[in-house]
Order: structure tokens, then sequence, then C-alpha cells
């Protein structure tokens, strides 16, 4: 008889599978890498329905119902907050097999107490009873953290930010989770970005000093890296369609510096030196403050420009790239190992064909400063769906030591996407079961309750360092 | 116990599957690309024999043949066709795994009612019996058509092909089987091939004009476009090693047109230029009428030259090339949606590398034009197989909305072909009856069916807005 | 219940499975591929201890133990046997998932009848047991091989080699296991390394000739190839990161020889050149004596400058390469085929990304001079697992005929590591039983056992030519 939909057992199939899942399921969350918004936690707002929660800013929504031949009306445009809804339960059947159909049942179930699907025919039940239990509280972005179980996360912070809302959030005793800033240069680094000299002054502005070099550029970042530091950063992150690497030497680099400053057209050579040496700097940095170094590799982003000139980015226009990885990244970490400065490093891919590529890749640089010091990041954007999560595991399990994974991150811009978390414990119980299951590894419970409790959680907490 | 070799439960694991399947099996073929040749429809002679069904020209058997150490003589030498249906017979235990053995058995089943396994032992029985029924009717190629269940089938066509048969097919209606041609323009754009000036030639004996230029090019391509939507066409096909996208000007591709029309050898930015530009004219084309737009991307042909010398173009010599394809694609389909003239388009890889790259692309595109308005085709030819379809169909429903997914075709030359509809509706079904025995979708019936039928037929129907 | 902890029906989830593993399973062991010290055979020294075993030089271990965080000191360092071995011990149940997992307890079972988990509480009582069981013999080199089943294998020679312990090895009559070379001259080909000319002074001295030329060094390769056969070789074998291939004229690998042999730099396109045209003489060498020619590409090699510098090649910090391979290999083989002088040929792919590309690459050039002229090499080192090995099995029986493969090989150089080979073929007998056990083939043991002795054996010594 077919399993019951989405029930207590959900994704777990066998008895072993189960009982890890019992040991994992009320770990805490701490979650690394987000984008939630630090004023919005601190802000705290009430928020008014479910079509505000789920549809105000998630693309990958978006995507799907652009999929289904939704009128973009009904996607980002005029429609009422409703209107958006019904035409996400109407197409919400079509998404078999897709990760957003399991989200949105954990979410209603997790937040909601609703246990049936939505679909047409449920759409004006489930959005009365959703925004009634929206209404009689529980769901502001605070309470939403708390009771999910978050005992600190990271936010994704540009260096020219001047982390007022954290801040601020640290000097509130009322809140009990830690909301901690991480480092993203990318706007630093993106030189050949039309951007980069608006970037450039915001950060002349937040620092309060001229930029004029690029040694000048170094320091400043230098010193937002200490103020980060003390607001308890303890990660930095990274995104490379195409990964860079071509060294240059400290002139070189100041000559191009000068060149983008004034405004002048870099080539292709200058820009990827440039790069490679910035990275190769914030690196070192990173590591002698033992921060964690997170690379993620292989978006490529804003393909579709009519749409970008109309809702900018990050509107669910991005996809996969595939350019070679394994040299440039190699290069770059023997580069700053051989100065012995190769920060903590998270290997993150977004192209699948690359998992065994980066999973073996980590073994090049462990050593005994940590417990898998180079990690290979969890399935991600794309790939963090049930088969995605499962091959980064069962990669990272052949190629590695998969007990000492740092584990899953909603990498998410939404308060209600906790539940990713319990869908990974879930993914995870069940691969790690299956294998007690198959007699390929010993019904060691102990052991085994161990190693899901510390991918969970407890691998990231010590990782990264963080007190708690 | 083990289960029954190839029975009513031939690849359905769950009782879910095989309710999903009963509502599939009986859904008719809109067989909506296949290399199917429209004379032999009309013409409809009798074939003598299983050899010749089987062995004529199907290079997936010659393949298979040789890689077992069978002579050249007996696959595609002067042996009889008996020696060569041995030959088959005694190898086919050996394919175990391999989707021949499959298909095989399938057209032994659905065609011959034989339901032994083919092999040594079996050979002359098999032989016999199969000829017997043959002799019997229902053997000519509009029997297996019809009978096949098939509604519509689209041909594949060169621009200067003079498509006499179509016509004759348009006009005789004793068949009740809609024959169109599909519009692949290959020839026209392999500017560096040493055949293209004979192409051009015979473009310009079917049009009737000369071919002087680039622009008279186009106009003649427009022209035959137009042609072939008056005998029914609804979609194009185009076949790429690798993916081109380099722009040019009207001028130099005008040039580039002059100095390839006298001989004079291209540089390999040229040939990309001309296959750029010419490719966004047509993609245009052919969304002003709303079209369907193929692009089977990645095979890399005639690898061995002897072999190619001896017996020509697909023989059983190709296999898969691995160049990157995110970027370039991206860049010329989004070229063409900047001017809103980007067509219904379906993207096939032949490399599975791919699947995640094009899974993701499609996203980057959808409109409300169409469900789905960018497709991910069938996985095709070297990937034609239980694991290749299930990860194609993982790979969509993972990334997209499999719901509105378009489905199979044959691909095929053989008229004994169509099994492989059933093939692919046995594993779709088996792996969205997996997700209702897993309780990962609820066990709504309704829905399911409606599903697996419009995959099955409906979908590729409307899509390709074809009047049956 | 969970299936008991890797018992006698370890990897076999059905019935069919289990018999044809029955049949499977005492087939003796042609390791065809491996990196035994010849000299370490003909010595056949006593091992102290499971430490010397185990770590003295298993890279594998060692990535294991660096990937947990273990302090080199406990990996290469000066730590005793014993200390090395409770680090390994403390470990192993992190490695769930990890082939090492099963191969250590393999070994442990089949070497030492020890059939509890290594773990911390168990290291002290099986590493006394184990040491135990070595001082009471059996335990020697010679008794390895032979108690394992083995009745030839191949090492792995540089053509400067003397050979010295081969023939030693072949003049000595009580071993009765064949050992014979293989011609591995990538030392030859890898003439933009620092070794090159070191390496071409070794080669003169063993040859007692000059080489100054191009056309000398290949007279000497011609003359070893030659010495190589008499010795009983019947297989070459060469690594690559990137696949070569690009044409030049006699006059130019002159040329290019004689810069690299005064210490030139060379340009890539030299280097390239030189590496293509040894390529193809030497296979066309190979072609002519009825060797197979191994092709093992996708290794990226020394990959940490700090630890290169300290511990040499092969002490664990290779990864896999991720480089295009498809074009260059297909005209590489076309080349010497259009000769008529391409050899039967092993494609082994480290990234399996290429499995397709590889696997469908084999058919191209298949003949009837063998049954799959063309192989698809086992999944290797970092796919030496369950995942990579099915998939590598997956991938070639829907690409050609898995029947005619020639299995596994060790690739190790452990004396324990023929385990490897049963892990082999009880995912092979898994994967053929799941077909059967699911109606995908025939209840026809009779086939299907033969089937399986011939990958586990038979096939390759015929592929070889091997007489035992």
């Amino acid at each position: 008889m077919a399993k019951k939909f989405m029930d207590a057992d959900f994704l777990l199939d066998s008895e072993p599978a189960k009982k890890l899942f019992a040991a994992a399921k009320d770990m805490p969350i701490f979650d690394w890498h987000c984008h939630l918004s630090p004023k919005e936690i601190y802000e705290n707002r009430q928020p008014e329905d479910i079509a505000y929660l789920w549809l105000a800013g998630d693309h990958y929504k978006w995507r799907a119902m652009r999929s289904c031949g939704v009128d973009e009306k009904y996607i980002t445009g005029n429609a009422t907050g409703y209107e958006k809804f019904r035409a996400l339960a109407e197409v919400m059947p079509c998404l078999i097999g897709n990760p957003l159909y399991h989200w949105t049942h954990l979410e209603l179930q997790r937040y909601f107490d609703i246990y049936e699907p939505l679909s047409a025919k449920t759409c004006d039940s489930i959005w009365e009873r959703a925004n009634a239990k929206i209404k009689s509280g529980g769901f502001t972005p605070r309470e939403l953290i708390k009771n999910s179980g978050v005992t600190c996360l990271c936010t994704t912070d540009d260096p020219a930010d001047t982390l007022e809302y954290h801040v601020k959030l640290a000097a509130d005793e009322t809140f009990g989770v830690k909301v901690i800033p991480a480092f993203r240069p990318d706007k630093a680094l993106g030189i050949e970005l039309p951007g980069w000299r608006d970037w450039l002054a915001a950060m002349e502005k937040t620092a309060g000093v001229r930029i004029e070099s690029w040694t000048a550029l170094t320091e400043v970042l230098t010193d937002r890296i200490d103020y980060y530091a003390s607001l308890g950063c303890r990660a930095s992150d990274h995104a490379f369609g195409e990964f860079p690497y071509l060294r240059a030497s400290a002139a070189e680099v100041e000559l191009i510096f000068s060149k983008a400053a004034k405004g002048e057209e870099l080539t292709d050579t200058e820009i990827e030196k440039f790069k490679t040496e910035l990275l190769r700097f914030l690196a070192k940095e990173y590591a002698k403050r033992g921060w964690g170094m997170e690379l993620h590799i292989g978006p490529m982003r804003n393909n579709n420009t009519a749409m970008f000139n109309k809702l900018g980015p990050d509107a669910g226009f991005d996809s996969i790239d595939d350019r070679e990885v394994a040299r440039k990244l190699s290069r770059f970490m023997d580069s700053v190992a051989q100065e012995n400065l190769l920060p903590r490093t998270v290997l993150f891919t977004l192209n699948p064909k690359d998992n065994y590529v980066l999973g073996s890749m980590l073994g090049n640089f462990q050593t005994e400063e940590a417990q898998s010091k180079i990690q290979f990041g969890s399935a991600w954007w794309f790939n963090d769906n049930i088969d995605g999560m499962r091959e980064q595991m069962k990669a990272l399990a052949n190629l590695g030591a998969i007990s000492k994974f740092v584990g899953m991150v909603t990498d998410s811009r939404s308060f209600l996407s906790y539940p990713r978390h319990e869908y990974f414990r879930r993914i995870l119980c069940n691969l790690l079961g299956d294998m007690v299951e198959n007699g390929l590894y010993p019904e060691d419970y102990e052991t085994l309750c161990g190693i899901v409790r510390d991918i969970s959680y407890n691998n990231a907490v010590n990782y990264f360092g963080i007190e708690i």
C-alpha cells in the first residue's frame, strides 16, 4: 500500500532511517549561510498574509509559475495577493517531483497545521485558514526564526554595508538568537561590472576614506574584515560563474586598479588577474582570523535581458554554468596553502557534473587544523532537491568523511524556509539508514546517532567556531 | 520471486505505477520527430522478411553487433538476410542491460506475438514464425503506423526537398494518419562542409531561383518555411555538435556568404558567425509562425574515417561530444528573446552531463505564451534507455514542471519503433508511481492520470498546435 | 530487519544476485593492471605487522585520515606502527559510505577471520589478533597473491626499467603465478616535465645506446617493447590529465626533441605535438604485437606543492581533472585506425561526467578483431566504490555489450587489495541480478552465469591473449 502523503515518515524508507531521524530532528539549527535581511529581522513586522510570505520575493516559486504558463501579472505584476496565491495553488499539482512541492507542504504542515495538498480546490480554504493563523500570531520574522529552533544565523553582507542592523540586533537582548554578518565582497571583485565604481564610492563613504589604489583597497577591506569580526563574523562568501586564476604582480594589480578607477575598459586577462589577486589577498586574511571561506561556483546569472531590465537581478532568470573548474581552483588553493594561509574552505558547485571534481579536490588540502578543514558544501539552489542532495552526500561519503560534514544551509530569502533543514535531515538519515538496512554499516546507533546530530548541527558550530 | 520476463507489468514496480500506465497505455501517439521516409510511407511496400525490417538500416543494431565482434559481412556486408538475422540472434543474449534487448523483445511481442527471448537456440523458430506473420499481412509501413496508434507524425526534411511525397500523402484520403514535414536546415547552416555548395545548387533548383547572396538565401528559406507551413509543418529541427554563438553584422554575413559561394576557405570565426546569424534569422521566422524549434545538441559524427568512406553517414560511427554549452545557448536565446521573437523551443542534449544545465536554462525564458514554452527534450539516442530517460525526467521534474512535458519521440528510421513510446510511458509511470508509493505525492489519481495522459500525447498536440 | 553487517550476502539484494555471485566468486583473478613491486614479490619478505601492511604506502587511507583531522605524524610521520593503527581505528567509524570502510572489513574478514567492525573500542583486540595471525604465516607477498586465487598479474613498468625482477621471477618455478610487466612510458611522453632529461639518461643507460634524436628514441622504445614482449608483456598503459591530439610532421618532432634534449623550454603546442606523435607511434607498435593499450584519462596530480615537496608523488594529493576529451580522443583513435593500426584499447575515465562520452566512443571503432576490441575500463580510483562501479557498468550495458567487459583490476600498491575483485563481482552480480529480479532479463542462469564468469576472468584472459 502506498505510503501516506508526507506523513511523519516522509522520506524515511527503513527502520534505521526512522531511528536516525528521531535523533536528528530536534537538533537546533545553525543557518550559516542565508539571505535574510537583518533589517527585517530587527524591525520584526507582522506579515499581512500568506501571499506576502510566499510570493513577495521567492524567485523559485516565480520560475515554477512561469514554467506552467502563468501570466507575469500573477507573478510579479499588479494582481492582488489572493490572485497570486490562487495562481500558485492552481499550478501546484503540476509540480510533481519538484522540491517546491515538498517545501510548500512542509511549510503548510509545520507553520500552519494544514495537511491537505494545495490545489485549485483547496485554495480558498487554505488561504483563509493560513491567513487566520498568521493573524493569530507567531509569524513575525523573529518568531519564525526562534520557533524553528535556530540558535544562530549568518546573513550575507557587502563590505560597504554599515551593518547598522547587526549592531542593533547585537544590542537587543530580547531576541536570544545570534544574528551575525557574513562577509561577501563580490562587488569588490566585480571589477568588470558597470557598478564597480559605484561600489567603490559606497565603500569610501562607509569607511570614511579615499580608495585610490589597490593598496588602499586592501587596507580598507582588512579594516572591514576586522569590523565584521568585531560583530561576531566567522565566515566569508564568494560566488563565481567561472573560477578565476591568473597570477599578477603587485605592480600589475595597481595598474589594473587605476585603469578601472578611471573607467577604462579592462582586458579579460586584467579582469582575471585582479580577481585572482584580490581573492588570494582576502583568503589569507580569512585564514589569519580562522574564518571559513565559502566558494559558490557555477551560477550563470541574468540570462534574460528583457526581464532583467524589467525586474532586476534575483527574479528567477539564472541558471547553471558549465565551465571547467578543476585546474584553476586547485592552483588557487595551492597558492595560498604554500604560504600556509589557506583558510577553512567550503566548496559549493551549482553544476552537479562537478560533484566528483570538487569532492576529490577536498582531499588535496586537508590538515590537522580541523575535522575536514576543506568541506564539500551541500547541494544548493537547483540541486536542493532529493536527488541533488543525495548525490552530493554520496559523493562526499565516497570521497571523504561525511561524518565531518557541516551540513545544510537554507541559502534563502524567506523566513519560512527552515523546513529545508528538516528535508535535508530526512534525506541524510534515509541515506545512512539505507546503508545500515543493507548491511553496509553496523547497527551501532550510538555512533550513527552521533553522526547525524553532528552533521545536523554540531559540526558547523565547531567548524566556524561559533559560541552559542 | 523474480518478476516474469517483460510481462504486462514490465518496468512497473508499484501499484500506483500500474494504475498510471493503465491510463497512459492506450493514448494515441503523436511522433513529432522521426526519420521515417515519406516516400516509403507513400509507396507502402510489403517488406520481405524480419531481416529487412530489423537490419537493413538500423545502426543501433549494427553497433551492438560490432561490439560483440561480429564480422562486418553479417552487418552491412553481403551475407543473406537469414545469416544476418542469425548473427543478431546469437549476440542478443550478450546485450543484457542494453535498451536494444528490450526494444527487440517489445517488437517481437507487440508485432509478432512472440514471447520467448531471441537467442541462437530460438533463432530459426523465430525467423520462421516472424516471416510467416509478415507474409500474413499488417506489415506495410502504413499498416504498422496506423496499428501502432499513431495519429500524426513529423518527418525530417531538408529545405531543398520538394516534399513531393508529402503532397501525395496529403492528397491521399485513404490513410487517415497525418504525415507532415519538419524543417531541418542543417545543410544550409553547414557552410564549413564540403557539400554546402552542392546543397546551395540543389536549393536553387528546387526554388527555381539563383541564390547569390545572404539576403537571397534568407528570402528563399523564408519562402520554403511558408511552403512547409502550407503542408502543415509546425516544427523545425537543428543539430549541433557544439552550439554556435558569435554575432555579426549584415555586411559581415554577406561577405562570408560570398567567400563560401566562391569556394574560399572560411575561418572558424566566420563559420561561427554565419551559423549564429542564420540560426537567429530562422528562429525569428519560426517564432512568427508559432512553430516549435528543436535543438539537438551534442552529437560528434562520423568518427571513423575508414568506415565513413566505406558506408557513409548514419552507419553507427557517431558518439557523444562534450563541449561547453551554457553560455552560448543562453546568449542565443536571449538575443532573439530581446526582439520578442524566441520561438517555442525544445532543448535536447546528447551528453547527460548537461541535463541540469539545460533543465535549468528553460526557466530563464518561460512566458505565458505556452505551458512550458521552453521544453527539455526527452532522453535521446545514447540516452534512450531506462537510466537516461529516468534521469532526464528527474532533472525536468526537479527543475521545472514535468506535467507540461511534451514527451517522447521515436527519432527513428524504423517502422517498428513505436514500442519505444510504450517503453517511455512505462518509465514515466514508474517514476511518478514511485513518488506516490513513497508518499511524495498524494494518491490523487484524477490529477495523476491526467498528467501521464498529457505527457503521453496531449501536451505535444497542444504545444505544436496540431489539428487532428 | 536490517541485513547483517557485511555477511555472505553483502551487496547481494536479490535471489538472482546470490545465484550469480555463487558462479562468480570462485573464479580465479587475472589482475591485468596493478602497481605491485616485482622486487617485493621476488624478495617475498615477511611483513612485520598490520600497520605495515595497511599504512606503509596506502594513500587512500592517508587521505581519509587527513579528512578526519588526524595529525600527519600519525599518517606519514614518525609515530609507531601501533599509534598509526590506532589513529586509523579511531576514524574508521567516521568513514561511513566510503569504500575504504568496506575494503578494510573485507580484508579483516578474508585474511584475518575478524568479523567485528574496527573502531577505537576494538582497536587493541584487532591489533593483537591480526598481528598474531600475520606471525602464524600466510602473509608474505607470494602467499597473499597465491591464496587470493591470482593466476596472473601485470605490474606497471617504465621502459627504462631493466625488468631484473621479472627475469628472476620468470626463472623461479616455485611460485606458479605469472608475473608479467606492463609497458608504461609516461616518462617518455612527459617531455614538459623537469625529469624528462633524467629519464632519457636512464633510458640510455638501460638500453646501452645514445638517444640523440626522435628517431633514435622511437628505435629504443621499439626495442624495449620487444624486450617486454619477450617477458610475456601483453599490455601497455598511459595516463593523461588532458588527452593530447595535435599532429606534427617527422621534421617537427625531430626539432622538438632536439630543443628538449638541450633543455630549452617548449611551447604548449610543441609539447602537445610531441605527445601526440609519440603516442601514435607507440599505439601502432602495440597494434602490430596484438597488445592491449590502456588509456587512463583524468587525474590531476600533485595539487599540494608544500606536501609534494615533503612527501613526493603518490601521497594522497591527487584529484579529478575536468578537461574536454571527446574530440581529441576520437581524432587520435581515428588517425591510427586509418592506418589499420588501432590496437585493442581500454578507455578509463577518472571523471564520471565522461562515462557516456567514453562509453559511446567505443562503438566507433569496434571490429571483428575481438569481442569488444575497444573496452570501457572499470570504475577506477575515486570511482572505485559502489556508486562509481554501478554507474560505469550501467553506462557500458546501455551503450555496448557488458557481457564482453574485461572487468576489474586492483590498480593497487597493496598485497591485501584482492578483495576489491570480490567487491566488484558482488556489485556486478547485484546489477545483473536486479535486472532478472525485475523481469528485465530472462531467468536463464546458464547464460547469466557464463556472463558473470566471463566478466570476472575469462574475457580479460582472452582479450590480452594470456596463456595460463
